[in-house]
């Protein structure tokens, strides 16, 4: 693999140039980039990627910190080989988070200023949540009495070509897509949060408030949000926005809901005048700058919408079938089409398949776009958890090995996300082993029952243990929600291995995509997106089970059989007759022919 | 089953008159009686049985609430079935926790005294935990502004014949079976004090102060423990303990080791007068009244000495297999004479079998008493989880069904703890069903091959996941750890549903127990202790396995062969062989035929 950041060093060391002027001005010793927004969120609009164009690398995590002398980026194992790649050359030293040695933040920080004239670390108040001040204030008084300030935004006035906060149009979503209107939403917010013992609260994260909304927009790269806060009290909802996105049809839908608007910048007046006794802000996603404005008392307290957005109504799980029909009917002729590539010797490389891809989604009804960007990667690149081909890191396609293809889209009515491992050709006893395991683990998961009130983090390993009794496992978690045409990565539910205390409820969507990468040779991963649905009720209580969404066949080339036992071979058998009959109807001759093939029983 | 409480219904009520007119002297509303005793211990003296005397409950885990009307007693679902039949005839209400509709201490309390003259409620602060008071102010406060008051035990005027705390002789545990002196011991406890910023801690545990002394007792009914705290600061050690519980030879001995030697009763003055910097004390233990005392800066974390403890050195994990083996004989005669009673008719009951058990394993070298009450359940009694046969119970055995039969042994080399379910003649189709499932999930968990740093709470599902598919579960958890010569329960890591940050280490002992328990039918559970071990190392990292360290065989009668895999079958056979191969040579030709036929391969 080739490096894909040459050039890069140099624009990094003048950056890092022009900001330690910045510092030295203000008499900061260091300052820390966060990976997030003043929304909290996982991906965000190019204005808040200052993490990004300070080092370089532009992993979906990572926080980066820069003293006088010295400049670190921590990121975690799903980014350890690309940012090792994106960081060469520069002066960025790479922190693997969680590895034994790896100093925490405020511990290198500590050493780094043990020295420097200037104890005062920078961080910028309204991108860091609160929880996340706190713990760095409370850190770094630790080591030395290190303080932190956070009303200083060197990027301000360093990145020159800083691109502003996007001014999109926003979209409405209809009635039959949401299946719950607006007015009820709010109601049952509000009652949440007099269960909270709450009065109001500001919902930050965009995702959320574009659900309550039933908004939709473009602001942010595959996520359908538009910025803005939404401020509610017990009789007054405030929608905060740059009014160039809200559209004379929004603005009359909005009124009709007695949704206030206000200029995005106004949210600290609003909370300034804010006038019930108190307010409930998710310190976890709320940032440290706002927070500050508020006068009243604060409920510090869980934002109680993830969990009802999580649970899916009637209407969206409707929409989320007929996504992934489409979703599956792109899939299909994809995966035909490749097949026939290979064999054909027509050249092709990771980026090229990509498109083609897309573009064969982009022929579906509803569709948006892009749920996140494509990961296609061959053999070694496949290893590479979130690897995003680029020109300079793209490689031709050969008639062997493992393609590992992650991807999904945005239709209107629900997003979906699905991962195929595809053999071009002759593979390796061990990559079949793999597979093969890694399918088993994939099975396990969805030929689970079990109780509600079960939480993800007691279901992670269900989808491990045979991969785990022959030595592999994978570091990251194995099942995160879907949003209905919202983000791709949704809450408060996971599967993993990290506590979530958040139960699996019926009408929740969950991925299932266990995988191994081993450095350097390849990578296996195969997904569903899952639906939660009731199962039987018996003497010990009421049962749950998963049903998948996603309709694509699951390569069965690689498989080797005698691992599976029966019962993985009949999931298997009745997936692929399932994906068939669905799909079917909707092709036609030569993509069924493929398709038949496809999913013909082992 | 008949009410084994009959007769105590009318003595609770005298008990809850003098208990009210106290409380009316006092002006207090209410009276709260938790289960544990100054040291936080699950098993405890019978000095410390309040909530026992005043409700008639004897569960190990409950909290009564008294009111000048009312009474209600808490508990969990291992207790439910044993609650209802004790508290019949009482003012008692049972209130089943984690149920919905069960409402909490506070908010019963918040309406018990709503039009109360007297708003506050006493606890004896000399038994709760600084948590647990912390926790209920907090709550009564929220509810309509009760106070709680700590410096009041009503019990030592009302409780005339209260036992007193015990005052049995301390026995020295040998270096050859500890494999640790105490000073090593104390100096890994400095050392972990020193990373948690501590200066000292107070020891309250009792098993952990016998742990870091290498001193058994016999206080506390089962647990080889003794009444005592520990003061460690980084120069001194002071056991505060009765001193006629200090023979001359254990006089020398923490002489020998620097131990200084004060009266149990001075431990008030030991934390007054502490003069370190600061002081570990470890909040969910540390009783709220001591904590009071302390002058100079508390360290609120949790106590080093269970995850030092949880480890057993190789001393003591031969130890463990030797006690293993003697228990193992005992049960391999027990169950040969089981049958053959069983099968010639001879009237035997729940008690009349367990007796017979506990004089079986009395007859083993290092015996030193049980490790817990024999819990023998026939039938229907199985599925109290918690059963303890008593005279009003007890059931004669017949030549059917199902004999749950939970026990275990201190034996100062090691603890045991085996549960088997046994056959006693024909069964129903559903017994053999549930049987079988019970057994899949315990040999599920033993198949296990886990990663390092894997928690409890990860793996709790794999033992359920069989059950679960047919729509059966159990509310306890699936293992716990065992004492080396100690408690049977010893944490600090669990394999359970809830959420434990402890992982799974190498040398941990760690029960494996599922079970059914169906309500008026019957249950099963099959447990052995296990020993966790270095597995296999990769490129995906460190993994770990179980090993059974139980010996005993595992009835195979009630088995539906067809419905283990031929991996289960394997795992099945392969313990076995070992049972047989290491327990024969100790046992007379009788007995080896049976266990011979008792291990043949299925």
């Amino acid at each position: 693999m080739t490096n894909k950041m040459s050039g890069h060093s140099s624009q990094t060391g003048t950056r890092l140039e022009l900001l330690r002027e910045e510092l030295r001005r203000e008499h900061l010793g260091a300052f820390i980039f966060l990976s997030t927004d003043s929304h909290h969120s996982e991906y965000t609009a190019e204005h808040w990627k200052g993490r990004e164009w300070i080092s370089g690398f532009n992993g979906s995590s990572g926080i980066a910190v820069v003293t006088q002398e010295s400049a670190a980026l921590w990121t975690d194992s799903r980014y350890f080989i690309q940012a090792e790649e994106q960081l060469k050359g520069t002066e960025f030293a790479l922190m693997k988070e969680k590895l034994a040695g790896t100093p925490a933040i405020a511990e290198w920080l500590g050493r780094e200023l043990a020295d420097a004239d200037d104890k005062e670390v920078g961080v910028d108040g309204m991108v860091a949540a609160v929880v996340e001040v706190e713990a760095l204030k409370e850190d770094l008084r630790r080591r030395g009495g290190i303080t932190v300030r956070t009303n200083f935004d060197p990027l301000q006035r360093i990145w020159k070509d800083r691109p502003p906060i996007p001014q999109n149009p926003v979209e409405i979503q209809p009635m039959e897509l949401a299946g719950e209107d607006v007015l009820s939403k709010l109601a049952r917010i509000r009652q949440a949060l007099r269960k909270q013992h709450a009065d109001g609260m500001l919902v930050v994260a965009l995702d959320d408030i574009a659900w309550t909304l039933n908004l939709r927009g473009s602001d942010v790269h595959c996520n359908p949000v538009f910025v803005s806060y939404l401020l509610i009290s017990s009789d007054r909802v405030t929608l905060y926005i740059n009014k160039e996105k809200v559209t004379d049809e929004v603005r009359a839908y909005l009124k009709k809901h007695a949704v206030e608007i206000a200029d995005y910048t106004e949210v600290s007046k609003g909370l300034r005048d804010y006038f019930e006794y108190n307010i409930l802000l998710d310190p976890t996603e709320v940032c440290y700058t706002l927070y500050q404005q508020v006068t009243r008392n604060i409920v510090r307290e869980t934002s109680p919408i993830p969990a009802m957005k999580a649970i899916k109504n009637e209407r969206e799980q409707l929409g989320f079938r007929s996504a992934m029909l489409h979703d599956g009917i792109a899939m299909v002729r994809f995966l035909k089409w490749l097949d026939e590539q290979i064999e054909a010797g027509v050249p092709q490389t990771e980026i090229s398949v990509s498109g083609k891809l897309e573009a064969l989604r982009a022929e579906q009804p509803l569709y948006k776009g892009l749920s996140f960007d494509t990961i296609a990667g061959y053999e070694a690149h496949g290893a590479i958890v979130h690897y995003e081909a680029t020109p300079e890191t793209d490689i031709p396609l050969q008639a062997k090995g493992l393609l590992l293809l992650d991807s999904g889209a945005q239709y209107q009515d629900g997003t979906t996300d699905v991962t195929r491992t595809i053999a071009l050709g002759p593979l390796t006893e061990e990559q079949r082993r793999v597979y093969t395991l890694v399918l088993k683990g994939h099975i396990q998961l969805q030929l689970l029952r079990f109780p509600e009130g079960t939480r993800g983090t007691q279901l992670d390993a269900i989808a491990r243990k045979d991969m785990w009794r022959e030595g592999y496992n994978y570091l990251h978690g194995t099942g995160h929600g879907v949003g209905s045409y919202l983000n791709v990565h949704e809450g408060p539910h996971q599967i993993r291995m990290t506590w979530n205390p958040a139960p699996l409820q019926a009408g929740m969507t969950v991925t299932d995509e266990p995988g191994v990468y081993l450095e350097g040779r390849f990578g296996v991963r195969i997904e569903n997106t899952l639906l939660i649905v009731p199962d039987q009720e018996t003497e010990c209580g009421s049962f749950l089970r998963f049903e998948p969404l996603t309709l694509c066949p699951i390569d069965k080339r690689p498989i080797l059989p005698e691992m599976l036992t029966a019962e993985e071979k009949e999931w298997l058998n009745g997936y692929h007759e399932k994906v068939y009959q669905l799909l079917a109807p909707h092709l036609d001759e030569a993509d069924k022919n493929w398709l038949r093939e496809a999913t013909l029983p082992l």
